[in-house]
């Protein structure tokens, strides 16, 4: 969509520095490879380099990095976000359709509201409710009884088990599963029991759950995603987890069963929760980080462990699988070194 | 559905104590939420402080706990697996159905049952047997001469390729894949040659397979699961690999080819074990280790690393990188200590 | 198929020894249980204590070995290749189909070639192109202005999104999700907004990607897998991602954004890569290590940490969280026995 620079900047409510306001942009593009009718933007430090070189109509940036721009600036207190902003807008999502593709089944007693899009071979369950604007791209499950919220976009493939509510304005994946039977099992005779998973899936408005992602309904009360919360792909969440409004969690996170996450904590890919456990507001977990006790107090913690070339590490790791040893002899030697100090002190 | 807590002290072999026989169950609940006609259990200690003030009308709980129980109590030596047995008859599954669906799509000379279920849009290949009592939710896509064990539900998307034999009273959750080719690679000239998979997976009775879970077939023998084995979601099973009977394998393993696990172990979430190594029976694997060898011990394996403030595991990471030199200045200390102990005995 | 030896010697290129080059081969088999008719190898120095027992009517095995073969010898300077060829040749895929299944449907201005296969319950989006001999197995979602290469093969309930290029004999496994949206978020006022993701997912030729692996599109950029790239299952390839020619990627391994990884790679099950890094060519990383740097020389690079028993594990790692501590005590001895030795010399 084609929109002036002067238009761009009311609409962002950001501050137009050194270009024409007419100026059409018609795209968005990288400082690199940028040209004629292309917007950019500048949020990470490490691209600074390509600013003096751009070709770009226009770039967003920090208001300190706009006397370095030879081009029209939009200089905004938060570039990264106002791009997100102005992207949208210049390149829109594909728009809605309506109505249920013949392919397409319905359950008895389901409800599909004629601004929704119901696509090919997507599979509607008996009670099951799909409201305004909700477009199901095509191959979607949607169980028994289960409430896709207000201009929810699900793409291709992705299931909802029964009885799961989904708020307003939910993004899901191709391939994602919500509400799937929790691992809950018993212990008899040295053989397995399943344990009747009877809680459900709740989530909240605005929550984004990537590709092939699981989330599984609790085994009596249910599994909760607050609002605003962004999953990645290849996620597992467990039964019972509840996780905080805006928390934002990496791709191949697992998530054990019970675990509480708070508000606002961004977990990093790969990381590990153990179940039963609860995790503060405002906390970071870094990548492949292993998380085994409760954490109370916001900041930052790791157990990732970076690479080293394979002898160094191989070294190394032979001395780790004797630390205990080894520190054993630090504290021998210390006892043996302050005796022979006394001795030696006696001595003079 | 309704039961009373005569009936049900009977059905599941335990003992009533201190409640009325007719009083009527209608459901299931927590210690803390459980109101008139519902059942709870007591099975974790760290509910035990919920119990004396639970509004349940009945709770399963082991016999030391019996006399703190303010409400009835149905006395079970194994309380988790009579609670399990307890929800099924209160909260039975969704019934089964019969019938294929006209939008499903059935491949010359395969067979199905008159009391399976094939749901919506369905795939089955030639060849196929769907056996008695089957429940194919949706979307399922059953390979060319695959067999489907009696009393097998299949929930949406799931995915069983060609040639695949899977037992009976199997429940294989949504997006799982099984039977897809095994990661077979032969290289030559610094390209990659497919090696063909022309093994199959054998798959044994009451197994479960969690959603997005994914089991390659054989490269010439086959994949096997036997009886009774647990695996939760978002598991990677490579070709080749055994799993005895009744072990338990959590969320995001990922068992590389030709591993063979024993019977009756548990696997903790995010745990890897490496190819062509063995586990014996009765292995505990925790949460987020590697197996790099073969465990011919029952017991307790780790490698996952529990998180640290990111300070604190800076710090220590940075020695650990140099843990090799810490270890052979202790050495070298030890020695010198040694050294200058002898020349001070020497001068005594 | 049937096949004689001495057809089979030729079409492979290689030398047969000791063999009726009339004798019929109709199946490959292990050295164990081969039989007749069976065309076994040997690649793994590990099975070679089966050769002398092997009753397989012959074996591709390396001139090594050739001596000790007690069946006919085809021999190889790469017998697990050849072998991979004479599997192909004996055992051939499932015959190719033509079509388009009636439950199938096709969006407006879509291109199916007359050669090409697509199965039951596929989706088809508007202007999507599928080239030559291209076999969709069924309930397949082909995005708006995708284009699928000659002769690839996607298995059942594969989802391409819209506007991505894939190459020519292309392999990919059920459940693999190409060109779901990148997980691109600008945080403002403590909420999330998601960055447009406007880039696309370019495939090479010759790739394989396993099922439940998901390959996200690029933020502006495309997204790149060059010719012949392997990925095995449950891997997650973030945004902008570069993986180079002939890379072999082992399951559950997770990629973060605008990471760049050379060619002829080899990367270990479950090993994660932080985002914009680079990985020169020719570098191997073994299972569960986490790369966080850049990786500039050729080599083998680990940090997935083997198990030990867990007592071990614990008093290890409990020593390993005041490594910094110990560290520092023993500079401190390093110290003290320097001052001590100082002043024992100076004594003398």
């Amino acid at each position: 969509m084609a929109i002036t620079l002067g238009e761009l900047a009311e609409r962002l409510g950001v501050t137009l520095q050194g270009g024409d306001p007419a100026c059409e942009i018609t795209a968005v593009s990288t400082l690199q490879h940028a040209g004629a009718g292309d917007l950019s933007f500048l949020a990470n430090r490490g691209y600074r380099r390509y600013l003096s070189g751009t070709r770009a109509a226009a770039v967003i940036l920090a208001a300190e990095h706009a006397a370095e721009c030879p081009v029209a600036a939009l200089v905004s207190a938060n570039p990264y976000a106002t791009y997100a902003r102005a992207a949208a807008l210049i390149a829109p999502r594909a728009p809605a359709r309506q109505g249920v593709h013949p392919s397409a089944t319905l359950g008895e007693g389901c409800q599909v509201d004629a601004t929704a899009w119901v696509g090919p071979h997507c599979i509607i369950e008996s009670g099951a409710i799909i409201h305004a604007g909700v477009q199901l791209a095509g191959g979607c499950f949607i169980g028994a009884g289960s409430r896709i919220g207000a201009h929810g976009r699900l793409s291709a493939n992705v299931v909802v088990c029964h009885g799961v509510s989904i708020g307003e304005r939910v993004n899901i994946y191709p391939g994602a599963v919500i509400g799937s039977e929790g691992f809950g099992l018993a212990r008899e005779g040295g053989k397995w029991l399943n344990v009747p998973q009877l809680g459900s899936v709740r989530i909240g408005n605005d929550v984004d759950i990537g590709a092939n992602t699981t989330v599984d309904r609790g085994a009596l009360e249910d599994t909760v995603l607050e609002d605003g919360v962004r999953l990645d792909n290849q996620i597992q969440v467990a039964h019972n987890v509840h996780i905080g409004a805006h928390t934002a969690i990496a791709g191949c996170v697992g998530i054990s069963g019970s675990a509480r996450i708070g508000r606002h904590c961004m977990i990093g890919g790969g990381a590990g929760i153990v179940g039963h456990l609860e995790i503060t507001d405002n906390v970071i977990i870094t990548g492949m980080t292993m998380v085994t006790k409760s954490i109370t107090k916001p900041g930052i913690y790791s157990s990732g462990v970076p690479a080293q070339d394979n002898d160094s590490w191989n070294r190394n790791y032979a001395r780790f699988r004797q630390l205990d040893r080894l520190a054993k002899k630090v504290h021998a030697l210390e006892r043996r070194l302050a005796a022979l100090d006394g001795e030696q002190r006696g001595r003079d």
